[in-house]
């Protein structure tokens, strides 16, 4: 392996970071290359070597924050019980502390929505993350389908509510921390999910 | 009334008008106030006697968004039967909508979200418009408890559930419409929704 293949990613994920900081700090639309050379230490050379223009650094910290979210899942489920009603409620509780804990983290999420919604190219992006979270999502609900314990449902379409859940709610603890806390809405998030899919009456 | 009282509200409302417009072409990061007076065929100086800066006038997109949107849930409930259940319903199909066919005005919203995440201001603005909404979605709860049709839950995180439901999914139906379609994601929203207030089998 040549030194240069070695640098770079290190490389990337410093810009990455300042970038991340540079977003919670002043937003996308106050984001500059400046700014993130200047946050980075690199020069403004350097930054246009390894990212063409802030939109592409967006992607990648777009990409750096859902890797992070998708640790803090696995691990809460490793940590948690192995049925499907256990592991869904690690997945609604991972999501929300990342909202709450490492805001930072959850602002790159919030950003980009906004990006998206005049950018195709950022849309087919989401779109692609979206569809793989329900995936992740609809495997947990599929498991609990066949255990017995969740009603027979559309597994994307659950998922699709279940992931609804946990942005909106994450989002209102976001902008209204004095509304409820994060144990308190991962446990009214969590009740809500596990109702809904709860098997009716027989 | 004098003529600058009765012209400054129209001049206001085309304002803010040409800011939906430049919002959904350039998003809030693209938007400056040399666009938005373009847009509005005023100068630059009449801009700016109305608004200081385009913070502003994001504030003002969102209030004359709010109000329209408050327009549409009132209609759809007047149009649709005065129960519990109806009226909840006719809420998250009036917001989804708004979503898709309305998408301008939703983007108002989302480059709010976005703007909001590093300017404590405008995050109070939005606690607000959401208390706001929580009070008048648990209204609705309230009377699906009182009237029998809805499991006794605490209202306002009953609320907070149902607009993480409708934002959450109104996200997902503009960057990715090919997953559903509006009138598909207002019966399975307006079913979990249902199903969330359920009365337990007695």
């Amino acid at each position: 392996m040549s030194p240069k293949r070695g640098v770079a990613p290190l490389r990337r994920a410093e810009i990455v970071r300042a970038t991340i900081r540079c977003l919670a700090r002043d937003g996308y639309s106050g984001l500059t290359m400046k700014k993130v050379a200047r946050e980075a230490r690199v020069s403004q050379g350097i930054l246009h070597y390894y990212y063409a223009d802030k939109r592409a650094i967006l992607v990648a910290a777009l990409e750096t924050v859902t890797a992070d979210l998708d640790r803090r899942v696995a691990l809460a489920q490793a940590r948690g019980g192995r049925g499907a009603r256990a592991r869904l409620l690690a997945l609604v509780g991972a999501c929300m502390r990342l909202a709450v804990e490492e805001r930072a983290f959850w602002i790159v999420f919030v950003e980009f929505w906004g990006e998206m919604m005049h950018d195709r190219r950022l849309r087919e992006i989401n779109a692609v993350l979206y569809a793989r979270m329900r995936r992740q999502i609809g495997a947990v609900v599929a498991h609990g389908i066949r255990a017995g314990v969740f009603r027979r449902v559309d597994v994307l379409r659950a998922a699709a509510v279940i992931l609804a859940v946990v942005d909106g709610i994450s989002l209102q603890l976001t902008f209204d921390p004095a509304a409820f806390r994060v144990g308190d809405a991962t446990r009214f998030c969590g009740d809500a999910v596990l109702r809904y899919l709860a098997k009716e009456a027989s």
